[in-house]
């Protein structure tokens, strides 16, 4: 079996020996290794792939161990994925269908390794998009006079189904900071712009107006600070002078959905990791 | 000889027939037609290129009939520009290498149709570099006191060389109001961020602080409004987590030169038209 | 109502110029115009968007008229399409699932403006897509007995549908020069490598023993000669040592749903003509 | 003091450890570690950075130990460089003009951290770029008659100097198996098209009548097989129907540029590694 873990702690002398020491001592075979350190703030962060012969692998005394000898040494924080578990993952969408038909799509083709238990959407519009793949789907319309209550909602369905992070493919209401404080760092959102630039509503046109010859996506974590959450990826296409916003729109569609299945690959892989308000992305 | 048309003007029905069949009726060869049309501000865009026999052309006389049959009643804004008149060229420097040695060494490379007549800096650093090319360096330094002064010395020696256009390559000063005023949409600079993202100073900085994935570099033509001018070329590179301000800073550079001097090339080829703050670039 | 006007011819002088007036005295309103001229071939090529008004226009009269009065004198190869009338596009796909997922969420999504009467396949596996979205699936096995009977019936089905032009969505199977004959420059084929480069089978196995460092697709028109069609669209992705050829795999199927639905794009809007074995691709 | 190491081995349990394990015991301090597995051939690959303290390390006594403790137990092919130390590079050019005044700008800059003790070319063109930089420049014309002696003399030159790798900017001359065989994965070439694709001379001319919407350049080392090397780096830029001959080779200058100065930095930044005709580039 294949066991993924993922560190960051304060940078000091032999912590790769001592991980690696420590995995080869239990008979894992490190058969992937990536490690950074953040020269500014002096964070030393590593991504491991190892595999253990199932029978004598033991998650929960490995975990005690692993937290003993190293974690609370090296003031880790840490995190352990047994490779091959499927997340469950929540599909937030609104009216556009683009993200949507790109995510089930690629679901269906096998591209996606996550359990889809439920679609939901504060319009019934693409209800139709989520019969054609069988997924459940909730219709779930926030209102001034509604909020608490559909968020009570949404948090119940999300816990329910035992999902593990949260995909906004378009979803176009803002996220409540319940729902953010539950989910750090599971939430992804697809902005559809090249962010700094042209946060907040209507990017395409704002890049119209301002004559850009290339416009973006950006995929990032969800914080309580609109389009400000840590970057996962980015992509870009040239326009020009002979392209309308329409264009820019379905120019901008393209990307935006490679960048967020790029993005929600990553984090199924569990090759992010956040900190300071940055991702780091393993290799 | 080749005879280069730059118009704009009120979209309107027959614009099109009634110039080519001017061009036609007066024995030119047209060799090449781009038009656009903006329709949001309904105002139409052309550059022609057409041939002639030399014997029978006469710049000044077609430029009468054509502001007589054409421009007059399409309200048009045009120039006219003959294809092998390099434009000369003044070099704005002040410490980073990169630019200035690309330029210099395109411009030897046979790559650049222009003259430059001299390289102007507000530091002494690279006067070594234009000895090298054998280009005649001022040294010209700005101060709170001098400022008036050096003003003076500068659109001096531009009027003396009958400058065509400048290039800022990484010129660290703001330029004048003055200066703008009389070389409308003719000063070409290049900003070391992807604009509208990270304007002012430090780019990298804060473009390294918000943890993008990309990066770029954009060339515009310097207006009043501080790295608001029309953009004239963009363009990006990939950047993540294990790269440094520093490997910023020198990815960036690749940047730079590449797109100041495609941006360069445009405006010699008068490729550029400049319209409400955009750049059309023709094809 | 608006009409597209493609049009090849020897070069020669007074053509934009005689085309133009045509259209302006018969009260078309050029909206859009693109040319070019193959300097080594001395071939001219011209895109036109006119506007009519539709009581005056009648499609049968103007290409008779315009027949005779500018496509005979300048031998003209020309075609008549009016913009809005939707072509009819068959699918043809085998076993793989991205190309037809992606081509079917855009045309579902109001992406591609064309009818799909039918898709078929040389192998059963992918019905329960087209039955997903709800378009008729024919299963036409071919084998070395049956290649005769099995061409007749393909044919049969696109004549009978009234096809326009053909989608090869990763269809395992070599289309017979019958078909060619028939649907020349109206059979669009993706190829799952940077033609030339690794043309034929298994691209993707001869990209990683390379160990080229970008891997690329293509889509192009189908010719006799394999993997040697005018290509329409290319375009490529970095790959590095850390890629299986899996990850190869996986990150080709990206390339090659949108280079594939690029290319389709073109194809409907009009925007390609074949010279030569090239394309040239309007604006 | 910054030890860099690079090692291949057949891939076996324990290595990362037992490597980590040796230099933290002897005081070094990993500040970067990259590895990888090629599964295919099962052969492991690190690339380690560790601090010493300068005063307690000596360089042959380490190399000694190392190999005894480990590179024997482990087979492996490992070699040892001081941070620090600048290569010193030859540089062979012949005609163009493009690849020189990028790398010497570069170098002058300060972004190439090298010794170039001196430019040889088979012809006298470019003396006076050499001239311009104050570098010896050596014409030695090849020919029939000559070949064996011109090899000489090259190969005398290269040992004088110490020359550590060579680059060839454009050199239009095919080099030695001698000559390749002294320098092994130290011979740096650039080709002007997306290797494989448009192998041998004028690949521009061959991409252009194939009607490539790509076009692209290729680093590689130079082995006896012609273009055949383990690619270092490639890059890619976009042509149209609009792009003449002489459009591809200016597009493509910019790439050749680009393509070569990044694997001259990869080459002197020892991030590459060569087996079986790949290249590892390391993070």
């Amino acid at each position: 079996m294949k066991v993924i873990l993922l560190i960051n702690c304060p940078d000091q002398a032999g912590i790769i020996s001592s991980v690696t020491q420590f995995l080869h001592s239990r008979n894992g075979n490190i058969v992937y290794l990536d490690q950074h350190v953040d020269k500014s703030s002096n964070v030393f962060f590593m991504r491991l792939e190892s595999e253990f012969d199932t029978e004598n692998f033991n998650t929960s005394t490995f975990k005690k161990i692993f937290d003993d000898v190293l974690a609370q040494p090296y003031q880790m924080h840490w995190s352990l994925h047994l490779d091959g578990l499927k997340p469950k993952m929540a599909l937030f969408v609104s009216k556009y269908k683009h993200c949507i038909y790109d995510i089930l799509g690629r679901h269906n083709a096998g591209e996606l390794a996550v359990d889809i238990p439920f679609i939901l959407s504060n319009h019934p519009d693409l209800r139709f998009i989520a019969d054609q793949f069988n997924i459940p789907f909730y219709h779930l319309p926030f209102s001034k006079e509604n909020s608490a209550e559909a968020e009570d909602r949404q948090l119940a369905l999300l816990s329910e189904h035992k999902i593990d992070f949260i995909v906004l493919a378009r979803y176009m209401q803002i996220v409540s900071s319940r729902l953010i404080a539950i989910y750090p760092n599971k939430i992804i959102n697809i902005h559809h712009s090249f962010l700094p630039a042209f946060a907040g509503a209507k990017p395409y046109h704002a890049a119209f107006k301002r004559g850009v010859k290339i416009i973006g996506a950006t995929s990032h974590y969800v914080t309580s600070e609109l389009d400000e959450g840590p970057i996962i990826e980015q992509d870009v296409t040239t326009v020009s002078h002979l392209h309308s916003i329409p264009d820019f729109i379905g120019k901008g569609m393209d990307l935006e959905k490679i960048v967020l299945s790029r993005a929600i690959k990553l984090h199924i892989l569990r090759k992010t990791m956040v900190y300071n308000n940055k991702t780091i992305i393993f290799s």
